[in-house]
């Protein structure tokens, strides 16, 4: 008889909830910090997120549903490889591909940002038409970054070369990431503009393919509302206009998953890592199964 | 000769400006913790707004008046009881019976929520006709929690046996709180149509009797200014539209006593403790003496 | 298919070595704080022992051994009761009651120290002729404190009543503890004649009987090394001393349970939750099974 | 041959661009925290700007410019003088008349409040018809505070003994900060009529000189973005408002100089600096040199 | 009827064991710290202490008396004035010199080293032939630092200028202090003597006079049971050696006064606190009134 | 004119006793953290020991010298790469060669321990018969950790693949390694046969060759005195004995270069990184040049 351990799992569910085969959605935890530049420390997000998870309500008063009815499997984190990002990338996107395969909606935890490349190239694989939504404080356009095409601020570049994508909330992007916004004539929805304001929203759709994987790194958050990141950009999104957002893609795409990355725990506050698990259980939440 | 320890009273006052008998309101620390499920920590709280209240200014330009001339008294932290809230309760209704029997409006600094049937029951008492204005992040009003009817999940519910309540600022409520909140057609305001909004205060006064008593959990606040407590819920009220709907029900309603719990420090990060002692100070002020 | 979370069970092992009907140990997480006094916070402790656990080495050189291979089965943690000391003691004695029954031996990880009356019961049901190893800093033998007899400050107090018990360790002790020691002639053995101190150890086993149950207050150590607890007293015991009277003891006697209780984990200092996990493996190590 | 210490500068700028001969703009961090009343920790703030200040973007889309291009030297630490703050002022009042004799423009990173009676007078030596815009919670209008005429609590007191001031976003005073204000006739801006409104900026820029030296406390913005000050009152100035108002000073004033004063670092919450580093950048970018 | 706030005095004592007249202890509190140059906090120290102090042990059971007895008045703190150390020195000493006059037996709690000038002002005037017993990990005998006479790197030159010292536990010493150790005679006992060492005791109290006043900088202690300092030294004193040497002190000599200086209290590390408050009582309970 | 900032080297030293060209010591900030597995932030330890040496005092009484007239450079940080260890380590040597051709003594400062495999490399290419002294408190003799033959976990088993090595301090050991240990017959001394013990000094020294380089993992020290590192094994080394061994090994051996890693700070908590200075310190002044 193994007992399951209640509450290590994302929400906290029972064993027949959290079941692999009955589950439309696995959590994919991924402790990975290797090329962070400025504070440490997202290696330690996605156990903060399921820990957090457990205080978020389930039930849903509009449908009268409880999100544990979908079925959420909590994956085992994948472990670090200490040999660097590009292998660490390939290991993640082989795990990503088996959940695909196996008609699974997979939700990866970060970790740091430059994971994204992995369920870019998996989810590329299954769904041709794919555009990316990023949401984000950074370009993450540099060719490449202390010496790697790996890292972090380069995420977007890589994503870029497999599929398009629409990036939301951005205020920081250095020199070469604003050359090759205007070269690549990519879109770019900049904070000063989307921030309590209105009229953006459709035209970032218009930019999006009819399938759309996101991408959200927490530093789009504003710091005031999410601290916990690396490089906190003053001058970001907030709560209610982040999620409107969020529910009209949803609503008008076929989303087919999504990550929340770049969560660096800071200890005895814990509001950022409620805030992160409360976002991913609304969005996951918003899936169309 | 005794003298006074300077400070360690509510806003740094006099022996004159706090003496028991020339007072007219007396300030009630209750530093209990005991049912909290998430993050503990409530018992710091009455100890770490009284610090912080010797920075809040006494002067109000308005009236020319230094609150001191109130009269405002703090009283002895109220010790825990060890065995369970169905008995602290008791103590600390006992407590504040004795100070309402002596005439004075009396404020308790917690400690967790649960501790509010304690005034309920010891207000009800005096003021017959009475009711609760309930601001809060949760609903709290599970039947029972974690075993027990006296949980701070369920003080909304044992309130509400005594006397009628609004809650106002609610953004999660678990199914049984959902299902007991449509049975008993008990008024809430949810925090999605507060926030950043007008039009229901109005309502919301008109829900109330004339004389109220408020209970204000100060996770009711968006965590970005108040994240000092156990479970931080995103997308709460903001400072300036909480004082002026709480200038409002002082204007419109007698309000008979209030008190302002589950304040769970947080080291090194000392806002919380300042905004919650400033709060208290504000909410003093309006008190029609 | 039901993958484990691997790490999620005391020293992160194998599904195969942490299967219960297979597993000659079990680890009892137990996250109950309710009756402390100074600093709160021991209802963490388990889980970081646990997530502390991963790191400590599970190879014994010298029976050229791996720990896994006795079969460790972590259970899931007992949650709080709100309602009170008195009822959570029910609860728990239940739990290793069965345990028990099942011919598991069992660790109870606290959580604070008033638990210990749950184990002394049950083991004492099983094991009549039981003595229990008190080691702490606190003699804790008020009759009650705070208005109950199940406080952790009672605790040695509840278990003297059931079982003769030994005490090692102790420098803070009350005044009504000081003649409940002299008038019940119980053996203490004061920390200023343990510490670096040689001698002791034989007397101490002496008095106690051939079946012995331990229970092990952190707070027995030296702040220096484990600072992590709630009353910490100066001057107390050390690393190599204390594992080399644990070995004296485990090899004298037949030891038929333990539990490790007091750690309050502080947020980035992680030695003392190592301290803790390493403490208790060598002592499972210890166990003749 | 002498390497520089990369990033031990402001912006981590390259040996030319920090070159003090081809500097148009000195920093000059003062590391001074002697008569703070609630929480002291000044004295770190101007190493935690210098260090967040090298995550900073230095490049500026709209003009096609990079920062580094101004020439910014970063001036050693002025040592505290330990007699008290009149000696104090004098030695960092001599340091910067030194680099305004130099042609310098000079920006002070505090440290308390109280030193900036030494630019006040530095500028007001070169430039005499000034007058200075004080951004703060704060009216600092004592005459004189824990017996010192040199405290924080007095510094606009004594600088407007030399100079005229404007006072913005003020929201604690007391009752001689209150009777002063109305007895000069100085204006000051309350934050409740700042906050989100308009309207307000014409009138404060109307009663200031064409030359303005700015000197901006950091508890003039919100505790929620920037909860690292001394003394966080709620209902403070949010980011983009206080950008586009100091944009507008800089189009219409000609800014000679500006301090940013009173960050107090929290360890392991950096976004407070990097606020007060982008803030202190994007100053610097909007000078007119 | 004014009641007291239990626990806001040292050892929370009752309002008969802390009464002025009654009492043949003062407590005195000196929140300051102004000159100190690595890191700051000591201000917060003397609450610490006497917060901390409400947890230790009151009985004693070799005499079997209950430390209240003695009478411990705890005075209110005396705030900082701000014109420099200088003018702060002077007020305490007219509040020492108050007590004594009183027939009081003063402790001191800093608050930084500097402030013991005050009390050996006060003692030497009402005890001509006093020695002063110096135990500290610095030697503090700088002639003047930061520009001051009086900073704490100075105080022990400015002691000795009055009256003789003897220096136990010192393993840092500047140039100038070295060679002003060398020619002034004055007796020193380093650190690597003392620690787990013996022999030096009776040396070190040869060199003092009849009627001692101790101050004890408490980074003399090593920094593993003593981390909560400005600048801790590994290599200092332990517990139990401490104790014994101090015991010996007060037996032999007639002790005057002590002061317990230089606490900056960690966040969340309460053993160094806890600590500092146990010394305290100790020292106390030593006292031969 | 370009002005230095005091303090940004180590020990804070003057413009003429770093220059480079002068100096004989260069100490090597490398601010590395890729593959730690526990708790990261190594990357900060070298700027903390920096920092923290400020306030190590620099004059040696014995010597009557003052350490700065040595000579000592430090050297900007090396930058990450964020491609993985095996290409950090590359540069990494590549900086210390070019250091030694220039007849400098190199101190690197980590860091994590998976750079050591640099200076091992790097000064066995200029000095053939070298062993290396290695005190630590794990093995580090895993063939390949996480993927990677690069880890920290590994860096043992490859410098053990250049040089002969002696392990001091050990007290945990994977199994591989215990194993490696064994077939390799390469000596270690155990923390339980070194703490508080002697004679084991000797074999080690004949163990080396007479030219040693010494790599100092930090958490070889005890946990008490040294809490700010990834794995903190209990039982560990103290400060006295230590420093007596050090002086050993530099009077018996010609030390030809050292490094110091691991130190992974504490927020708040500054004496390890105090420790770790004054350690780097002792070791400079060590060395006979």
């Amino acid at each position: 008889m193994t007992e399951p351990i209640r509450g290590y799992n994302f929400l906290g569910l029972t064993p027949e909830e959290t079941d692999y085969d009955k589950s439309r959605v696995v959590i994919l935890p991924v402790a990975y910090d290797a090329t962070t530049s400025y504070k440490s420390g997202t290696k330690y997000g996605p156990a903060a997120i399921i820990a957090a998870s457990r205080e978020v309500e389930t039930y849903d008063p509009e449908s009268g549903r409880d999100i544990g009815e979908i079925g959420i499997h909590t994956a085992p984190e994948i472990e670090a490889e200490a040999d660097g990002p590009a292998k660490m990338i390939e290991v993640v996107e082989r795990e990503i591909a088996r959940h695909l395969k196996n008609g699974k909606f997979v939700v990866m935890l970060g970790g740091e940002h430059s994971l994204t490349t992995a369920p870019a190239r998996a989810h590329k694989a299954k769904f041709p038409n794919l555009s990316v939504l990023h949401i984000d404080a950074h370009a993450d356009m540099r060719d490449s970054y202390q010496g790697s095409k790996w890292s972090h601020a380069s995420v977007m570049r890589r994503v870029r070369e497999i599929v398009p994508a629409v990036s939301v909330g951005i205020r920081n992007a250095s020199k070469d990431c604003h050359q090759s916004i205007a070269a690549d004539n990519c879109p770019v929805f900049w904070a000063k503009d989307v921030v309590g304001k209105s009229g953006w929203q459709d035209t970032a759709l218009k930019n999006l393919t009819d399938r759309v994987y996101i991408t959200f790194d927490l530093d789009a958050f504003d710091p005031s509302i999410m601290p916990a990141v690396g490089t906190p950009e003053p001058g970001g999104m907030l709560w209610f206009e982040t999620l409107d957002f969020l529910r009209l893609v949803f609503a008008k795409k076929q989303v087919v998953g999504f990550d929340i990355v770049e969560l660096s725990p800071i200890a005895r506050l814990h509001h950022p890592d409620f805030l992160a698990a409360k976002l991913t259980a609304e969005m996951v939440r918003m899936v169309r199964l």
